[in-house]
This record gives C-alpha cells, structure tokens and sequence, in this order.
C-alpha cells in the first residue's frame, strides 16, 4: 500500500479516538483508548492513551506514509502554557513511529469541522455541559457559555437534570401530585415513587439525595427527561423547550443575527435523532432561516481534514471533506 | 423587682440572641453570643453559646421569676432527632439557673412570630437563602423552596449574586462592553475593570474567580447588586425584580390565592427599607391585594412572645404582642 495517509485524533474526557485515513478517504484504521486529556488525567496517563489509541490505528500503516495529524482536545489552548503535557503528547506521537507534525485543535473546532467543511459558521454542543462558538477561517473566533454547571452550561444536560429536579420539588412544595415523570425522578432519587404523609420529609430526601453528589451528576437525570419529552410528557417538553432555547441564545449571542452559514451541532444531547437536537433545529430554524444546520460527525475524521487540508496535494479541500468526513445523521 | 418574666433566644448560623422580658414589655436585658445551631456548630458548642446569651440577658434578673421561655432556631426538628444536642439545650438552661420549661420552635415561625400576632399567615425569608412558609394556628404548616442554592433559594442573596455574574458573562461572550456594574463586579472578582485583549480570557478569570470559593460566596454581590439597583442601573433593578418575582412565587406554592392574612417579609434582603423588600411589597400586593405586609422583627422577642402567650395570666395574646414585639419598620 503506497500513498499520503492522515491521522486524526478526538481525545475527550472518557474517551480517546484515533483514525488513519488515505487522501481517497480508505479508512486504514481506527483506534479507541481512555481519556487523554493531559489537564484532567496528567501527561503520563494523557501519552499513554494517546499511544494506544494511535497504535492501534495504523496496526496496518507504515508510519513514514503518515504525512499530518492532528489532536482535537477540550481547553487546546491550555497545551500551550504545559509544556508537559505537550511534551507528553510528541512523546506519543514519536514513540509510535510518527515523523511528520502536527496540530492540536479545540475539541470545538474539531466538532465543527466534522460537520461541515465551510470556513466559517457556528458549532453549538450540549452534553452534560454547553457551549457554543462561532468558527472563522477555520479557526475558533467567540465562544458563548462553557461556564461551568454553576455558572452557564445554560441548556446542557447538567441544566436539564437540575430543571427537572427543580420542577419536581416545586410540585412537592406546592401539593401537587408528581405526574409519572415526576414519580419516576423521585423513584431514581429516593428509592420511593410516593410522597411521605409529611411532603416536606420526602422534599428534604430529594435535596438530600441531590446534595450528597457531585453537583454536575444532576446530567444523569437528562436522559430521563428526554425519554418522558418522548413520551409525551408535558413537563419535560417544556424542559427540552426551554433548553433549546438557551442553547440558541447562547448560539445567538456569538452569531449574526442574519448568518446563512452552516450550525453544526455536536455532544450527546444535540447528535443523532436527538428529541432536544430537534427542538434546537426548529429554534434555530426561526432566527436563522437559510442557515443549514449539520450533526456533528466522527471527531477523530475532522482532526485529519484539518491536518490534510493544507497538504500539497491537496488541491480542493472542500472535495476532500466529503471524502474523509462522510456527512452522518 | 418582682412579676413574671418570659425568655426568648434566636439561635442563628452566625449569632444567638437572648432577650427577658416582663409581661408589660419591658426589656430587663438582652444577651449576645456566636452562633450556637447545634447541627452546624456542634452540641458543646451551642451550649456554650446559649449560655453565653442567656446569661448576659438574665444579668439583673433573679431566674425564679422566669416562667415560660422558648428557642427559634434553624432546622428545629432535627433536635428531635437529635439527643446530644437536646441535652446541650437543657444543660445551657439549667446552668443559668432557669427552671421552667422553653419550647424550640423552627426560626421561620420566629420570624413569623416578631412580625405578626395573627395566626395564619405567610413568612418569606431572604438573606442568603430563601425560603417561604405557611402558618396556621401559630404552627409552621407548608413550606416553599429553602431547597439550597444548588436547586433552590430561588430570590436569595446567592440567587442574586449567581445572575449578576451571569449578566456579566453573557454581556463578555457577546461582546457588549460591561456596564458600571457590570465593571464594579469585575473589580470585584478579578482585581481589573477592563475587559482583557481576548475577552474569553476575562471570562475565564471570572469564573476561575467564582469556582475557586464555596458557591455560596456568591451571595456576597448581593450587597452590590441592590446598590447598583438603587444608584438606577438597569440591568441590577432587572434582577432585583426578577427575585422579588421568584419569590413571591415561592410564596404563592403556599399561600392562597384569595388570601387576606398577613405576609412577614424577614432576612437581611426584606427587612428594614431594602430595595427588595420595596419590589417584593409590590408583586404581593399585586398577588394579594387585601393582605398586610409586616417586616419581620426582633426575633428574640417572637420566641419570647410564643412563649408567654401560653401562660395562664395572659388574657390577650394580641394585645401582649403589641408590648413584647413592638412593630418595626
């Protein structure tokens, strides 16, 4: 096997991926390892998972073929100012054989980028937390939220669980009678679908039950709410409503007004035939009407478009998107 | 001296207050002590600190001619459950030589209490917290909210610090220059009023600014989003609205619609002539048009007052609540 072979890298929080691509867009190989973000797991645990994933997807590549590469990561910018863990990154790059450079990218870019090869345009992603940013030249311009579940994340899962909770207590305290989604929170949170004699006994097992864990693990709860909007539950349709609509504003407040380019949506809670990523399209479809909107695709596909993009050979970066990034959902 | 004296503490997080007083008013003596809530400081400790307060009231005070007393205080039945702590309780009594018996009520009836002889009624509280109850018969019936400030206290003085440093992030991410307050809460949390080349970088500032301290810390902004509100910024007077809004529903969870019964406004937000109190005074209005609103008062006076009314000698309870919880405000 002759020919320029890419490799891209989505290294998330649980979860890294590697995929080895020709410029034809034959998939040689991909790769799976841990999380290998050199922030939260340090540069040690970040090299090896990053060696494994790449490892395992160019088994079948002769590494001198690899001629760019590029890593997707949450907080790029942070590699910078870590020598470390950058170190620990060419260290894993070296060790498996790999001569060429290459790029590291925000996981943002990398999302956007595995939906649509436009050079400017907006990704939006909600998963347990939210953030939107508006892309130029194929490069991060303004992020709106990523503020964290205390401060932002406005729409994420983080924000559905705790809006769900919040609801859920709000019937308590008034004396209404859970509905079946109501009941079956309670059930997750308390052991008990009922209410005590004294409600202010089964609200204080619910604030409980709540603080006794991380805050962000209130996320657990989104996909309950999802499942109830699905099933036709009014309360948790009108919290997937109202998520969409922060997620929006915060697309909104990074995005003109009049844009007609493309909005990729990414994370758990927007990709796929997601009930909220819906709710999101027809928001977004009302303020931006000739703006497509695109699912974001496989991460690790993106980071190698970004690395084999500005290739020689490369004439028509636009065509080589279809190639390596086939468009999903 | 000689004739019956009645005993009221108010045990708060950060202080205790003691006051003794005759059946005809007159304050022999109040008393002044940390914080003594045994489930936060510990059973010796409140012990130490009720004494403390006891003492420094009944200083002039021959202790026989005590016959009634009574504790408010936070989260009250949890004593119930709570032997070590009773018995701390007890021995704080005794050690001051008092003999007759004292009841804990829960602090929001203590606040209902210094504001109001009525009955029935409505307490709201807002300091850090927030939290709304229903009286009936002089007993806390219903509650709303004091569910916490990571699913609660919706209208508190962490609720109110939380959004200003929302309004402030959401003004950095879409690029619209902070306002006055918008600066002065700037200074605050990062040492600079200006704005950073990368305004993602004072974003970043801000909320590294905001997580390295216990959430709760953020009720300290309160202070100066009511500030703000009164020197006419809009965006300030925006959230105190939207507080006042939140709470009266919080309220209205409990409380009926056609309800003509008095509402107590207590905690550092509502009493005196804060600028809260003025907008949560005009949404109840609204809600409830026929009901007075009464500050809350002296709360070492309401448990006082709790206290005497059960004592044979007190013909009129109303008329006793007019000499022993003078109206404030």
């Amino acid at each position: 096997m002759s020919g320029t072979v890419v490799v891209g890298l989505d290294v998330g929080g649980t979860s890294t991926r590697a995929t080895a691509l020709t410029l034809t867009g034959e998939r040689l190989g991909t790769g799976r390892a841990g999380g290998g973000n050199p922030t939260s797991h340090g540069a040690e645990q970040a090299a090896v998972e990053l060696s494994t994933a790449l490892r395992e997807a160019l088994r079948v590549v002769d590494p001198a073929r690899v001629h760019a590469g590029a890593v997707g990561l949450a907080g790029a910018g942070r590699l910078r100012a870590d020598p470390d863990g950058r170190a620990a990154f060419d260290r894993a790059w070296s060790d498996v054989g790999l001569r060429c450079p290459y790029a590291v990218y925000g996981d943002a870019l990398v999302g956007y980028a595995s939906g649509t090869a436009a050079p400017d345009g907006t990704i939006l992603i909600a998963g347990t937390g939210a953030i939107a940013a508006q892309v130029r030249d194929l490069r991060l311009d303004r992020i709106a939220d990523g503020h964290g579940w205390l401060l932002g994340d406005a729409g994420s899962g983080f924000w559905l669980g705790r809006e769900a909770v919040r609801a859920l207590l709000a019937d308590l305290d008034a004396g209404t009678v859970p509905g079946p989604f109501g009941r079956r929170l309670l059930g997750e949170l308390t052991g008990a679908t009922g209410v005590a004699a004294r409600p202010r006994d089964t609200v204080d097992a619910v604030v409980q039950a709540v603080t006794r864990r991380p805050p962000v693990e209130l996320a657990r709860f989104a996909p309950l709410v999802v499942d109830a909007a699905v099933a036709g539950d009014p309360v948790a349709a009108g919290l997937l409503h109202r998520a969409a609509t922060h997620l929006v504003d915060s697309a909104a407040r990074i995005r003109p007004a009049d844009a007609a380019t493309p909005l990729v949506l990414g994370g758990g809670l927007l990709t796929g035939h997601t009930p909220l990523g819906a709710a999101v399209r027809a928001e977004a479809g009302r303020r931006w009407p000739d703006a497509p909107v695109h699912p974001a695709g496989d991460g690790a596909a993106g980071a190698a478009w970004l690395a084999a993009r500005t290739l020689p050979e490369v004439i028509d970066p636009v065509a080589l998107h279809a190639l390596l990034v086939p468009p999903t959902g």
